[in-house]
Formats: structure tokens, C-alpha cells, sequence
């Protein structure tokens, strides 16, 4: 804030530029933090604009008082990308919640940012699309923050991370400016690709207003199975053989080590469904169009697989509810968290040829060093994904710093990444040197500067 | 240059950076210009090194005397992207082709960015992958170029753009720095992704030297027709039961106005397939490893078109010969060029649901203000992306300004990108604020300022 500013002066600024009930000098708890424990500092107030131009007009005058602000979606992050930092405005998207335009002839959708993930998916689906984008926060997360933190998620390995599922995007900048950057082409090679700078970027170059999202084709169901392997390198195998024979269409490889899938079956209280143990067990799934077509191609894959010693064992699901028990071995995670809480969890990624060795390397470190810790690794590993939760962790934040230390130092030892889908926010931010160099780092703080030269966006977020 | 800089003196600090065959102060003519006609000026000499390191030590070296530098690839261009600036330093990549590594379990490809396009092509394939980046210029473009100008091409609908198939960069920044952004990881949410800069940036903010690229599975071959529609909007009904119908495995969709579909048979020397004429044909394709699998669910998709009206006509391909036939419909392009020449080409993009009214309007205008100019349309209409050929243009370069004065006025006029693929190099200059705003373009230059602030790389490109 300039030393000038009185906060009179500059409330009533703000209220020039809103409603009156979109100004909230009392901050409601619920803009205090995220899914994640961080904090950081007390907000000057909440402002909820209901339109673009709103937006830009709150932008403006920051701007003219050097006021930070932090932009809000669903605050369903994990990093404390959106919590308030000291002295700042927070601005949620909520209040700009439409979903303007359908087209349904195209497979394109015209969205303002705090349209809700689940809202959006269920619309699309009701014109016969899909939005790929997936994750568990669904029902209360915004596509905003999804463009933010550039989401991950479910489908990855099929339809790609949110920013392949971005055409448009409108971003109002830290001076007020409106950047329309709203596009529905997929091929536009006149210059720098600008909205490639916002996505991912996590509110610190500018606040995503609206955007133009590309559906993809519905499905109507999927092939699922559950599959043993004895070890990484079969898992490997299986997937380039299942990747050739459905073209690239495998919509989920998602891997458990023994450990979470013990713990899943006794979280489900459910008997092993194979006669022994194997060393990887792996939920994959083929959606289509109508799986039953692609059903003689599934088993054939199978069949192959068998025939040339890639997986040891497999249940092949024949019924909707078959499905649905299968994939409960991988959605019964918040359950395991709970039962192991306080936990402490992982998003990281390595290249997927050392993923195996990789978690071989992470489970021996935590076990000599924490004996009595629980530590269950399971992943979209098909994306090189790979999570870790590890409780209880029953020594408190030191206890918390000495497992991160361990894991982030295996992860840059492998030249991982730190944060897979998650985003860096505050929580990651002594970790982002293990995965990006000094000249790294470097060049972002140039950009930073060049498009927010006053630095009020979203402030110590990522950087400091 | 510096008014300081001695030439001798830098001639000899190039030399110490380089082997001696490796400077070359004669610059071969073919160096001087691409696929283009743009010119712009005299350079100073041409170095072609042979590692990232005498990238790095010649640009160090550049900065120091303030000698621009003008990156060269393939030379393959159509939009003058790569053509000496007067005075510059031509640095070419061509002697650092080397693919270094394929990673046949997992499916990439970590090459140096003079690789030809072709090579790697044959590479992935000699191990059952394919890099699905396609375009005519295969024999000679080079992946660094392919990335630094984005390249489109024949599989865009299927695979997207080179932004998305690039996992990993290597880029040698104005000063010298050597930026390692080497990865292999489909997620990495640790700040902002810079690679993505670099993509489609045309040469003017960094050198890109290495890549990680990402490959997709092999394909056995595809179900091919040739299919005709009344209107444009039953192609757009039709593309959305295919994408449906084969869960967006779509691998071309290429339509073709009446007016080229008659010169390609003319062209070609052949009959009509169809009795009578129709307003859009369509060369419509679907790739996937057992294509005979498939050949059922093609059939339906085909039958379903028919009876809901969708289609009007359509030969199914039933050999590779007759495959080979239909396609030839689409690669006679070169042909009607020379015919038709001098012709001015366009590659523009709209809207998708907009290009059957955009073609109409185009059309009409160049028909009545240039009666005698033949004007075809086609286009990979899947990705928005239509192609206009124009020509024989007697009036020379002001006749030649005179056609773009209209097409790109009506591009603008539906908020369309006057260059989908060939990106702004040179030659499109002057029409890039017909589909990028004030704001956009100060932001462009913002940026260009702070990861290039003494503007020493392509100067003149894009932007002044």
C-alpha cells in the first residue's frame, strides 16, 4: 500500500466500482484458507465483482494504491496458492458464474471463471460432450483456479492437463487492463501465445475472468479390468501394448503399489480377489463411444498380454457394478487418509521409466529412517504421477519437514518434479529449487516483472 | 553492432568459439532466403556449431558486441521467419541433427534441433511409435524450426499442434544462458512452464537447441472415404457423429470446396466419383492400429450418416490403392499451384462453425473485385484451418496487396487468425493487428523486453 493511501479514500473507491453487498470489510472464515493448512496474513477485505468490468475497475485502483490482490476460486487448492496474504484484497471469482454459450455444433463452451467444474462437466454432457477435466474437488472447485494452477487430474492420460483443454481465455491484468484473449481457434500462429503465460501461472500475471474450454466426443462406458504384474517393467510394457491397440485411447492406468492396495481391500473390508500376491496391481480402463464394440479388442488385448508374459493375473469387469468395486480400490483414498491421519501427502512426478525405482527408492529411505510410519504409493501413472500418502505423522510439523526433506530430495535426485498437478502456491515454495535451476527461476521473475511490474498479484505465491 | 565492435576482432572471437570450418563469413545463397520471397538484408556471416555449448559461447560472444542474431532451421518457412536481417549473425542448426535417444518403453524422443522431420518420423517408426508432427516440407524442415514456429500440418485434429508434442526444451537465451527445461514428465506444476514460451515464438526470444519430444503409438493404417454434403452445416453435423462415433480418433478432415475439388479432377486427369455436383466434399480418414477391426464401426458410422440425412454421397476406400486415389485429391496441391501461378496462398482460421460462412464471403468478394482470378478453397477444416489458393496474380506485388487487403479485412471481420500454421515471420507484419489487439501486442513486446532486453534475437520478426 502507498504510504498515501488512506483506507477510507480507499474503500470508497472500491465501492464506486461494486454493489454495495460485493464489498465485504468483514472477510467471511471461509476466504481465510484452502483445502491445505497453510495461512498467511489478514486480508484488507473481499470484493466479489459480478463482471469483467467490475474486475478491471477493482484492478485499477489497487494499481493507483498499490494494493496486492489475491485472487479466490473454489479455494480447493493444496498449496495455499489462494490464501490471503498481509494486507491484501481478496477477489473471488464466485459472483461470475455463467456458463454464456453452449455450442453444441462445435464442442466449444463460453465460461465466466467461477462456473463450478461439476456444473460445467454436467452441461456438457447434457448436449451429448464431455469436459474432460476431472478431479475430486469437482463439485466445488472453480475452472478459474483450474486454469490457474493448470489442473490435473483423471483423465490426463487421455485428454491431457488443462491447458490442453483451454481455447480461450479473457485475463484482466494487474494495471486493469483487459486482455481478450477469447479465441475459439486450435490453430492461431500470429505471435506469442499468450494464454499460455495465465495458465498455470497461479494468479501472479493476471486474474482469468472467462474462457473458452474444448469439449470432447461422450462416451457412453468404459472396459475395465484390474491386473497383477510381478514387476514395474511388465506394467510398462502393457501399457505401450494397450496404447498401441486402442490408438492412444487408454482413458486410465492407474498404478497401486502392494502396500495401498492391502490397505485398500482392508479399508473396503473385501477379500483379495486374486489367489496370491504380485508385485504392482494396476485399474485400467478403455472408454468409448460404446465399450461393448470395443469389448472382442479389450479381451484380445488381454489374451496378447497373457500369451506374452506381460501381466501375471487379471479381473476383467462384465457388469456396471464389477466397474464400479473395482475402481472403489482407488476413490477409498480420503478413507485411508482419514484412518492414518494426521498424513501427510505427495504429488509428485518423474520420467516414467524410473517411476518403479523411484518408489523403491522413496519406500526404502522413509522405512529405515521413520519405522513406524504407514506409507502407501499409488499414481496416474500413466502420466508419470505418482502419490505418496505417509502417516501418521505423529511429530508434528518438524516431523512433516523431515519426511518432505527425504522425498523432495529423492524426487530431485530423479530431476522430477516437486509438484506434479498440485502447483507450488506457498506450501511448495522451499521445494521449487529442487526441481528448477537458478536461470530458471531467474527468467520467471523477469516475466513477473515485465507483466506485473508493480508486483501485486498474488504476492510471495510461487516466488517471493 | 556496437560503434566500438571491431569485425576483425569479432570475427576472431567467433572463430575461438567454433571450429574453423564452422564460420563462414561467404554466406551460401541458400542461406539467404526460404520457401518464401521475403527479403531483408546483407548478413554479416552464417557459424553453424555443433553443440549447445558453441551455441551458447557465439551468443555470448553476440552480446557482448551487440550483433543480432538470426536463428536458421530447414529454411522452409512461407513467412520469411528466418531470413537474414541486415547485419546479422545467420546461426544455423543444421549441423546439430543428432537424435539422441529414443525411449522405446515409454515413447520419447530426445533429439538436437537440427534433426530433419523425416528422420525422426523414420525413427519412431522403426521402433512402433510415430511422431505424429506432419507436413509437406518433411525432407528438409528441422524439428528446432517445426518447434520455434509451432508447426500445424496433416494430423492437427488427431494429435494437435507441436506445442503438444513437446515434452522437454533446451534454449540458448540472447546472453548465452543455456536454459535446461529437458524434461520428459506430461505433468510438472512448479511455476511457470516455460517451454511454452519458447513454442511458436518465432526465433525471437530464445535459441532452441535440444528437445524431448513425445510420440505417440504406431498406426497400421486407416478406414479412408471420400464423402460429399449439400451444405456446410451437414459437415459439421457429420464431424461430430465421426468424433462420437470413434471417440475423437478423427485422423483427417479435409474439405474441399466445389471449385478445387473440380481442378484436382482436371488436375488429376480423372472422372468424377459422383454423378452429379455437391456443395463440400470431404476427405475424411480415420487411422488406428488394425484399421480391419475397425472397418465395422466405420461402416455403421457411414450407414447412420446416410439415414439421418447427414450425408449425401460417399466412396468408401476398399484398398490402399483406392486410398492412395482419394488422397491424391488433396496432395495435388503443388500441381494446381504451378498451374494457377503466380498464385497467392493463404492459411487463415475462424471460428469452426464460421467457415462455411467465411469461405461464401471470401469468395463472393474476390469474385467480384478480381473476375478473373481463380480462387480455391480447402483446408483442414477439423482444426478451422482453411486454405486459400489464389491466382495466376498478373498484377504483381500491388494486385498481390490488393487480395490480402480483402482476405485478411474479412478474416478480421470474423475474429479470425491470418495465419493458422505459417506463423508472422516477415510477411505478415502488417496484418498481425487484424487478429491481435493493442493490449496483446504491448504485452508481446513486454515480454520480448525482459527475456530479450538488448532485442538482438530475429530483430524484425513478428514485431519491429
Amino acid at each position: 500500500m502507498k504510504p498515501s493511501t488512506d483506507l477510507k479514500v480507499l474503500f470508497a473507491e472500491l465501492a464506486d466500482c461494486l454493489d454495495e453487498r460485493d464489498l465485504h470489510q468483514d472477510v467471511p472464515p471461509a476466504h481465510l484458507h484452502d483445502w491445505s493448512d497453510e495461512r498467511a496474513g489478514q486480508p484488507l477485505a473481499l470484493v466479489t465483482p459480478r463482471s469483467t468490468k467490475q474486475v478491471s475497475d477493482v484492478m485499477a485502483v489497487c494499481a493507483r494504491h498499490s494494493i496486492p490482490v489475491v485472487p479466490q476460486g473454489g479455494l480447493s487448492g493444496l498449496a495455499g496458492g489462494a490464501v490471503p496474504s498481509e494486507g491484501c484484497l481478496l477477489l473471488s471469482l464466485a459472483r461470475m458464474n455463467a456458463i454464456e454459450e453452449l455450442d453444441s455444433a462445435v464442442g466449444t463452451m463460453r465460461v465466466q471463471a467461477g462456473a463450478v467444474l461439476q456444473t460445467i462437466q454436467e452441461q456438457a454432457e447434457s448436449e451429448g460432450w464431455m469436459f474432460a477435466l476431472d478431479l475430486g474437488a469437482r463439485g466445488s472447485c472453480q475452472i478459474g483456479g483450474n486454469i490457474a494452477t493448470n489442473a490435473g487430474g483423471n483423465r490426463v492420460i487421455r485428454y491431457g492437463v488443462m491447458r490442453d483443454l483451454v481455447l480461450g481465455l479473457e485475463v484482466v491484468l494487474a494495471d486493469g487492463q483487459v486482455l481478450d484473449l477469447m479465441q475459439s481457434m486450435k490453430k492461431n500462429n500470429t505471435g506469442l501465445d499468450l494464454r499460455q503465460l495465465f495458465i498455470g501461472s497461479e494468479g501472479t500475471l493476471g486474474i482469468i475472468t472467462r474462457a473458452v474450454l474444448k469439449l470432447s466426443p461422450g462416451v457412453g462406458g468404459a472396459n475395465t479390468a484390474l491386473i497383477a504384474f510381478a514387476n514395474y517393467d511388465q506394467g510398462l510394457q502393457f501399457l505401450k501394448q494397450a496404447q498401441t491397440a486402442f490408438s492412444g485411447h487408454v482413458s486410465a492406468f492407474e498404478l497401486m503399489w502392494p502396500d495401498y492396495y492391502q490397505f485398500a481391500l482392508k479399508t473396503l473390508g473385501r477379500p483379495d480377489q486374486f489367489d496370491r500376491d504380485y508385485g504392482y496391481y494396476l485399474l485400467f480402463d478403455v472408454q468409448s463411444s460404446h465399450p461393448e464394440q470395443d469389448y472382442p479388442k479389450f479381451e484380445q488385448l488381454m489374451a496378447d498380454a497373457f500369451e506374452n508374459g506381460t501381466v501375471e493375473n487379471a479381473v476383467l469387469a462384465s457388469s456396471e457394478r464389477e466397474t464400479e468395486e473395482l475402481w472403489q480400490l482407488r476413490d477409498c483414498v480420503s478413507e485411508i487418509l482419514s484412518i492414518n491421519a494426521p498424513t501427510i501427502n505427495f504429488d509428485v512426478s518423474v520420467s516414467l521409466n524410473r517411476i518403479g525405482d523411484f518408489a523403491d527408492q522413496l519406500k526404502a529411505t522413509l522405512d529405515e529412517r521413520f519405522p513406524n510410519l504407514i506409507t502407501l504409493f499409488f499414481g496416474h501413472v500413466g502420466d508419470g504421477n505418482l502419490h505418496l500418502v505417509a502417516g501418521p505423522v505423529q511429530g508434528g510439523k518438524e516431523m512433516e519437514h523431515a519426511i518432505e526433506s527425504e522425498v523432495y530430495r529423492i524426487t530431485r535426485d530423479f530431476s522430477g518434479s516437486v509438484s506434479a498437478e498440485h502447483g507450488i502456491g506457498l506450501h511448495k515454495k522451499k521445494w521449487l529449487s529442487h526441481s528448477r535451476s537458478e536461470a530458471e527461476l531467474a527468467l520467471m521473475k523477469s516475466v513477473k516483472q515485465a507483466v506485473d511490474p508493480q508486483g501485486l498479484l498474488n504476492p510471495g505465491k510461487i516466488m517471493d
